[in-house]
């Protein structure tokens, strides 16, 4: 009756973002802007290797990307706490019937946690935790849903059944940033040997995150070098 | 074994928010600010219905209100829409084990949704509706508090035993905005007969609000005034 | 030696921005996201004009306009203050050679300010004063650019001679928005008829808001009507 | 005739800002809001440095600051571009005469630049060029002003007059921002030995950054030792 998912979605439904946006407004400060103007990969990565590690963070608003995401509502609320530079449109649980579409852990999900606030590790925690913790979920999830459904065949509006509904029900929305915030969301919402500034974020949201990550480094290569290079530590 | 309310808690814990704020702010573009900073209640009032009609905003900037909300998840999510101007910080399923406080609506509460989309009215639905929703709520709250709570003694990590809780359940936030922005989430957040624009906020929220509202209209008497004077659109 | 101009530039440099991106965003509310997506204008028309109508204002985000501009210093300064949603990169006096063009006021700009504060209507104020206004600007230019000049080559820091440079001299930037922080501009820096409330933007601001509104309405015409429609009140 | 001034006022009008303030709005992650609120040094500051370390920035956001300001145009220009968490309002050339005030640097500014783009260092100059300078400046402003006044006595509209007005003039404004934009702007407009990354202000917006940092020294001693210990990087 119901479905689980074990995984996310994170589609780029358009963009307008290429390394050339960066360099040509950052050069309107030093040559001013009514020259032509030309891609020039060589003095591009200097520059924006410039911007990043002196943290101008500014010529990187320029641009723009509009992702469709499908992702448990725990996520959502996680994402949405990122306010400056993001923009989003999600699904109602007023206007329309929720769908029974619920997230369950996947085999590579470590489900134990070890150590002290702030310094979370994680453990598999083993086959046999895994099997109960998946059916657990997935009984909470039907029994939520059921009750869901009752409400709604009794005529109760949707916005009060759905109080029933747990937040690993999976939701849809749009979200649009530009390369400076979706830095920041990387910085904070991915976990890499490479960063400059500890994050501990929840595995589901890092999973969004690496999916947008993904995109960042294949639209704004140079930038997304670069961004490594300064620690992850968007400008 | 759990418990549940049909209210909501708003307390300001701090504010630096009064009329005179505004008009001092306001006066610096007419006067400069190197005069002697006096309360005129007569002038403060004129000067400040002229900035509402006129939506000057950023004078009403200059204030700042401090909450600590008690409310459903589903309406802290609706709250934390609101980016321009708010600040929040949230009680966290990750860090913390989420107690058995849950949401039901109270006999007031309308349950029967009438009309189509972004027209709603809500209807009361009867004493038989009203009970069989309450019984409804409180048992899928205890099935998936309890589920919760045996993953948790089996050892499964906070962060993912929490997927099994409902938008029901009660979180708690601190929010601090400035009078421009808590104008807007009232102008979006209440039904009223004198908005000019209209709403059609979830009756939750609209609990909210309301005792926001209270606090705005004691502590800053003249701008809530000319406010609803000017059809409750915020500057 | 000086070069005045009584114009302004402003160039749509690219854009991410059709009517279509609206109607999308605003569809997942409804309908979710998942389906098919489709340009569909008669429904694209009819979702468009209740969302501005009620102020759904979020789905007008996830479009993206990057405009560059040349207007006077004095121009750059209000348009600054627009900060929700508008991204900016200048021309800087520090790291460049500011070049001599400045600002005069056009034939058809009308010079005396009558009426009181809020209020101001501006009337022409005859060829001799226009003469004269020219001169003495033209005038006051030559002398401040001498002043700049003579500065640098005594070897004084660029950041130190501009403090001579009239706001009139011209500057260039790049500027970045979305629909609805767009038509929050329009709405504030433009004099309509059918304004809902009234504006009193300087006549050069204006004439930015102007071109940038050309660029909107070929851009994004469903959008643009049913703005104009709503007594152009940014949603 | 004109006035010149070597310095800047910058006035702390009023304030709700506590290190008591962050550190319970931090608390709510983790025990909850519905506690009884103590103020606990010792663990306030342990909690200060870990959330400043590990870049959790919103628990500083429930703090207000208003500044009144008297800086050079120039300096509130860069002022003006620190959107996030920023509230502001100016002296408008629209609506009053502006007052013949001047900046000119003082003995100790540094006149001369040395170095690269993003490199520059700054040399005196020697005594001459100082005379040099603060006469051409003088001259420069005094010509301005008498322009100016010109246009106005010839019946001019202030917002035109102004145009002949250099960025060296007076203005004066209001600033409201929280702890964390406060010190996302120290951290961008001082030069100190500690900062993990390097900045290059103009000295006349450090000469207002160091005023408002004696301030938040003074309110939130403990938010401010942890942002020195962290290398000056705001949370």
């Amino acid at each position: 009756m119901i479905v689980t998912r074990t995984d996310v979605t994170v589609e780029l439904v358009k963009h307008s973002a290429t390394d050339s946006d960066v360099a040509t407004a950052a050069r309107v400060s030093t040559i001013g802007g009514s020259h032509e103007r030309v891609v020039d990969l060589a003095s591009d990565t200097g520059l924006i290797n410039y911007l990043m590690r002196d943290r101008h963070g500014s010529p990187f608003e320029h641009t723009s990307f509009t992702f469709y995401i499908e992702a448990p509502l725990f996520v959502a609320r996680e994402h949405f706490r990122h306010r400056a530079g993001w923009s989003y449109n999600e699904e109602s649980g007023r206007y329309k019937e929720l769908q029974p579409v619920f997230y369950t852990p996947g085999p590579s999900r470590n489900l134990v946690q070890v150590g002290k606030p702030g310094r979370y590790t994680f453990e598999p925690g083993g086959a046999k935790l895994q099997a109960q913790t998946t059916t657990a979920l997935h009984t909470a999830y039907e029994d939520a849903y059921q009750a869901y459904s009752g409400l709604l065949e009794a005529g109760v509006a949707r916005e009060v059944a759905r109080m029933t509904l747990p937040v690993g029900i999976f939701t849809s929305y749009y979200a649009t940033c530009n390369a400076r915030s979706l830095m920041h969301f990387l910085g904070l919402r991915t976990i890499t040997q490479i960063s400059k500034f500890p994050s501990f974020p929840q595995r589901e949201i890092e999973m969004v995150a690496e999916r947008m990550e993904d995109h960042l480094a294949e639209r704004m290569p140079i930038t997304y070098t670069a961004f490594n290079r300064n620690g992850r530590v968007a400008p």
